[in-house]
Parts: structure tokens; C-alpha cells; sequence
């Protein structure tokens, strides 16, 4: 497994990102195009309110797919035409595309509520198809909103001797919290791969990444992780998984999707709204996993808490309060700073420590990294959550948005 | 039932508050002494990690009380020796008023984990008592935290032929949202009532006030609501709440805790830490209370709705998505605007309004006070939220403190 340019394509595959009047003047329509129909699988927000753009997509998942379509700056959500809205899209795309409507997939993000303008978009279609490329930094660029940043990567792996790449590009930064995947991720490989572990794959991976993340508590609409695999690398289709050599192979596939929903996952909370820091917070010692990773949300999406970092305040205390109100006994319980170089016990026995290395933890707080550790000391379970600091820009940005 | 003056105290009570020293230089430190022994009745935090000055008025909340001892600018929380601490402070207040240790509760209010200074706050003891008089406001001062303002208010009312007293003294200002009762409350009143019923209006209020109102979400370690009686006011004793005449003396009292603790809680909500605006959200329509709450809940604790309101943005999506998150499906649901005078529509049959009244809406969301009211259609049952909204003062407040 090798990082490899980050805007690299897996083979077959084209990207494109245009601006067609949804924003003022950035980029605000992507298209992901792939030569020959690709396997494909998605997990979706289960927020209750959807994206008529998220009802499409779902619809025709289950198809082989040839093209994605995403737009930012409109969520197409909460609106009268929504779901109407999204099938012309499809429409547009797939004649343009000379493809079949049902091999269209779709995404959006941007506010809820405001209609889509449909006929605007689809003026700039034969435009963005114009826009094909084997390059996808245009379509990163084109499905920000508050991002400051794009976020890609790619990887080459080698299966059953054959070179196979896996890329991803994903957008965050607000509404981050996931109830299975939020914002959105695409994901495309040449790998040939069967359906049913395509999807097993992907859903381990969002598992151990986007599902563990929160930048502020909130569930989003719009929610998307797409993966689309076309089979031009030439591999021997892996079929089952089962079988030494299969396994083997998958599990090669599984790491680099492991580590690319891994890295953009670090980004988007990196890249979060207003914040300045990455919060770490793992759970030890607990009973259950489940126990474990609600005790850790609790701390990584106290608003006391983010603003503690973010100010490098030592007022700890809240830290204990978030564990009490996870209804969590802390008899036992210890609590640890870190920076990954440096561990600093600052409770222990029910209590904060009074004798602590308070210039350690100084260093520890100004940091751009910092790791909550807490160790409840009462069984073998454990779970973990990447969140972030909470600062005035997070206000101003969404006060004003 | 009519408002007296807000520092009025009930007959046999007195009050004081001085500098002790935890505060730099303002008053840190309250006391409320009842001349004859009283009944009393407490509601406290469900937070698993509590105060040691929680632990030791839990001890003493089924006793005849004489005084309550409250700090601030420290929470007694989390350090070695908080409930050693919290044990030493009753006994000294017991010492200099003459009275038994097990007749003192007491509060704490401030930083988790720092230890208490128990000897410079013991020196004060002496002055603090001579200090008491029949007048709340400078024990009403010496409470606060964050808050910026005292929040006091007292009412008489007819009980039996007798007039009764009823005073409520609080604080807030964050960490505020209620499993039970959230900051502290001192309700003090010179009626002759059972101490079981005592308890149970003291429930019904806070039920209805203190338990509707969030301003971050936070659960604290400290929340302490007491209610002091000590007959005083000569009434004849209410002892059952049965019969015609019980039932309608009973309900007076009710009544005034009632209105008491909901101006209370309006009180903290509206001086919330950097709060500009209160936001009121009711759940109609709903299969369950429980549901109608849970909604209203998600909705008034939605970082993202709060800095909407803050920003006055028309950013409405965020309610549905809201509703949405917490698994209801809005496809009967109707939401509205209102300050009380207008109330208008924005949501119906699943999406948001095009044609909406923007210069009225413009209007409801400049004012102080905004009703967001979320109609599921799926029932009889309700739910009320008060909350406020969320502002860059409220991270420079705890990202120093």
C-alpha cells in the first residue's frame, strides 16, 4: 500500500467540478464519471428528514452505476420539488451522458430549504461533462461549502498481482455527527470486486472512521458515502472472501479503504468550523464497547468541554462532569492528558490530582493534538472519538450562514 | 398572590453574604438561617460525579433545618477531600449559630477539582453570621458565577386566614440543563405545612420549571434546589392536601412555588452565559409528552439553531433537520415563528414555505424573545423547552473561566 498523488484516478474513471450558479462564484457542481459501469455501494444519513437528492441516490444504488453527480451550496432538502428536483438532474446527466437514468447517483450539501435551481444546473451540464478529466481537484474544490479546504487522497495497492488504486475525496464541516456516515465521501477504485463485499468493505470502514467522529452534535440531512468499483484494473474478481488467498486479498482492500476513510475523517475534523484543534477522546476499561464510546461523545461534544481547549483553560472539572452525566460512576476512574508524547494522570480515586506536572499539561494544551484518555478501570471494552475545539468563528461562521 | 418587594424575606428568616476570600473580591459566600427549626424539602443533581457539598445536604435534607451554607466561585467537586471539606464548613456554621451539625445544608457553586480553602472561608463564618439579616440581596449577590445579574423574587399569599411569605433566591448561568434541577434555588417560606407535601409541591414545580430550561446541555455536579419551611406565618398546618378546603390551600401554595420557580428559571435562562435572546420552543401535536419533550429538547440544544437566532439567519433547515435527527418523520408536521404577537407558518407537508411573510418573520427574530413551535400532528400531547441562543461571548466566557 502506497499514498500516491492525491489527485490521482483509478482507471476508467473521470472527475470534473464547474461552477453553475449556486454559489456567488466557486465551484459548485461535480460530476464522477466511470467508462464502464462499476459496482457500487452507499450508506446514507438516517436522519428522518432526507435529501430528495439522498431518496434518488438510494433508490439506485443497487444498480451498476456509471455516474455521481453532486452539488454544493443546496442541500435540495426540505423543499416542495426536492425529490422531482433531483430525478431532472439525474435525467439531464444520464442524456448527456448518453447512460441510463437508473445509473446515476447524487449527492448535495449546502441549506436546507431553499429550492434547487434546477434549469440553472442543467444549462451547465454539457458544460461539466465537457470537464471530464483524469484529475479529480476540481471536483473536490466543487463540493465545499464552509470548508477551507479540499480533502483527497489516493492509494495503490497490489491485488492478485495486478495494480489497483482507491481514491477518495469527502467535503465536511458543519452538522458533523454521524449516525452511520455524515457529510460526503466518494470513493472510487478499479478494483474488480464482488457487490456484497464492495458494501461490507465500505461499511467497516465508515464504521471505524466517520462513524466516530462529531465536530458540533448535529445530524445531517444529506449525509453520503458512495463506492464505486469498475474492475479496469484486470484483478481476478473477488468473490467471496472466504479462502486464504481471498482473504488475504481483501483484507488488502479493507486496509486501504480503512486508511483513506481514516485520513479524510482526520481532515474533516481538522477542517471543522472554526476549530483550531483535534480532540482525541478514547474510553478504556469499560464493560461494554457501547459503554466506552458514550461516555467518549459525551466529553468530545461538550460544549464546556471544546471551549475549554480551545481557550487552554485547565478547568478539567468539566471533564468529570461529562463522565457523571454519561451516568458513570468515576470511583474507579482515571483521566489522562496527551499529546502522544507525553501521558499526564491528572484524576485517580474520585478526584483530580493536586501534585501535577502543570507545565507538562501547559505544553499538552497548546498543542494542535490533544488525546483524552480516560481508563474506567472496570472492564476490557473500549471506544474512541475524533471531535475538535468550539471558538467564536464557529458562531460567526453559522450566524451568519 | 401578589409580588412583593424581591429581597423580602419570610417571617423568621435572615440572610447574608460576604467575601471570604475564594472569589477575589466579590461576595463568595451566602447564608440563610431559619430562627425556629424548619421543614425541608431538596432536589439535587442525578450527575453520577457530586459535589461533597451535595453529598453532605443529602445526609441532612430529612432533618429540621436551621441553616443552609452555599459558596461560589468553587464547586467543592472531584478534589480528596470535598465531602471532608463540605463536613468541616456545617460544623463551624453549626458552632457559631449554636445549633447541631445536623441541622446545616449546604451548596456549592464554581470550579470542579479545585480544592476548597476551608480555613480562610472558616474564618469568615464568624462575620457571616453577624452579618444575617432580614433582607436576601446580598446573599442573592454572593452566589453567582458567571450570572450577570441576582435573580430574587418573593410572594404573599393567604393561607388560612394567615398571610404567608413565599421567597425564591437563584443562580445560573451555564452548565445548564436539568436532569431534575439544574443550578441552585433557595426557596424559603413561612408556612406551616407536612413535610411530605413540602417535597412533593417543591417536585411539581421544579418539574414544571428548572426541568424545561437548557442553556448548554451540560449536566451539572452541584444542582441543589432547596425549600425551607418553617410555620412562622401561624397557619394552621396543612397535613394531607385531602378535602375541599386542603386541596384549595394546598393549590395557593402550589401556585406561588409554581409561578416562583418558573420566573426563576426564566430569569437564568435570559442570563444565560452570553445569551442575547430566549428562545421558547413548544412541541404540540405529539403521541407522548415524552416524544413532544424530546423534540423540543433536540431543537433548543442544536448549537447550530442557537447561533442561527443568534445571527438572525433565515437558515430554518436546521429546525428540520433537528426534528428529523431526534427519529420523527416531518411528514404531517408544521413549524412556526412567533413572538407572541404573530406567529408564522414556515413549514408544512414536508418542506419549507415559499411564499412566507420574510418582513414579519425579519421582525419576530430581531426581538428578545422567539416561540419556535413545531406542530407533529400525531396526537394530543405537548412538550416546552426554554432555552437561549448561542454567541461568541459564551465561548470567551469558558475559554477563560
Amino acid at each position: 500500500m502506497r499514498e500516491i498523488e492525491k489527485n490521482s484516478v483509478p482507471q476508467g474513471f473521470k472527475f470534473a467540478g464547474v461552477h453553475s450558479g449556486i454559489k456567488k462564484s466557486k465551484r459548485d457542481l461535480g460530476l464522477i464519471y466511470s467508462c464502464f459501469p462499476a459496482t457500487s455501494a452507499g450508506l446514507f444519513t438516517t436522519n428522518r428528514m432526507q435529501s430528495g437528492t439522498v431518496q434518488v441516490c438510494k433508490r439506485n444504488i443497487n444498480n451498476k452505476v456509471r455516474a455521481v453527480l453532486v452539488n454544493s451550496g443546496n442541500a435540495n432538502c426540505a423543499t416542495r420539488d426536492a425529490f422531482k428536483s433531483a430525478l431532472l438532474l439525474n435525467k439531464s446527466v444520464a442524456q448527456e451522458l448518453g447512460i441510463k437514468e437508473s445509473e446515476v447517483l447524487s449527492a448535495s450539501t449546502g441549506v436546507i430549504g431553499i429550492p434547487l435551481p434546477v434549469e440553472k444546473i442543467k444549462k451547465k451540464i454539457p458544460f461539466l461533462v465537457k470537464q471530464l478529466k483524469e484529475d479529480s481537484r476540481e471536483f473536490a474544490e466543487a463540493i465545499l461549502t464552509t470548508d477551507k479546504q479540499t480533502k483527497q487522497i489516493a492509494l495503490e495497492i497490489e491485488i492478485k498481482g495486478k495494480k489497483v488504486v482507491v481514491a477518495g475525496v469527502a467535503k465536511g464541516s458543519g452538522m458533523i455527527s454521524p449516525h452511520l456516515a455524515t457529510m460526503l465521501c466518494f470513493l472510487t477504485s478499479d478494483i474488480n470486486i464482488h457487490k456484497r463485499l464492495l458494501y461490507l468493505c465500505l461499511k467497516e470502514a465508515v464504521d471505524k472512521s466517520f462513524n466516530l467522529i462529531t465536530i458540533d452534535g448535529q445530524m445531517s440531512t444529506n449525509d453520503t458515502v458512495l463506492c464505486l468499483a469498475n474492475a479496469q484494473a484486470g484483478n481476478e474478481k473477488i468473490v467471496s472472501g472466504v479462502g486464504r488467498s481471498e482473504k488475504k486479498e481483501l483484507s488488502k482492500f479493507q486496509e486501504a479503504l480503512n486508511y483513506i476513510t481514516t485520513y479524510l475523517s482526520r481532515e474533516i475534523v481538522r477542517d471543522g468550523e472554526g476549530a483550531t484543534k483535534l480532540i482525541e477522546v478514547v474510553v478504556r476499561g469499560a464493560k461494554r464497547n457501547e459503554d466506552a464510546e458514550r461516555v467518549a461523545r459525551q466529553i468530545a461534544n461538550s460544549s464546556l468541554i471544546k471551549a475549554m481547549f480551545y481557550g487552554r483553560s485547565f478547568n478539567y472539572g468539566r471533564i468529570a462532569a461529562a463522565i457523571g452525566a454519561s451516568v458513570h460512576s468515576l470511583d474507579t476512574t482515571e483521566i489522562y492528558l496527551s499529546d502522544k508524547r507525553k501521558k499526564i494522570r491528572i484524576f485517580k480515586d474520585g478526584h483530580f490530582l493536586e501534585r501535577v506536572d502543570r507545565e507538562g499539561l501547559a505544553k499538552i494544551l497548546e498543542g494542535k493534538e490533544i488525546e483524552v484518555i480516560v481508563d474506567l478501570r472496570e472492564g476490557g471494552c473500549m471506544g474512541k472519538i475524533l471531535g475538535c475545539d468550539l471558538s467564536e468563528e464557529y458562531i460567526r461562521i453559522n450566524a451568519r450562514y
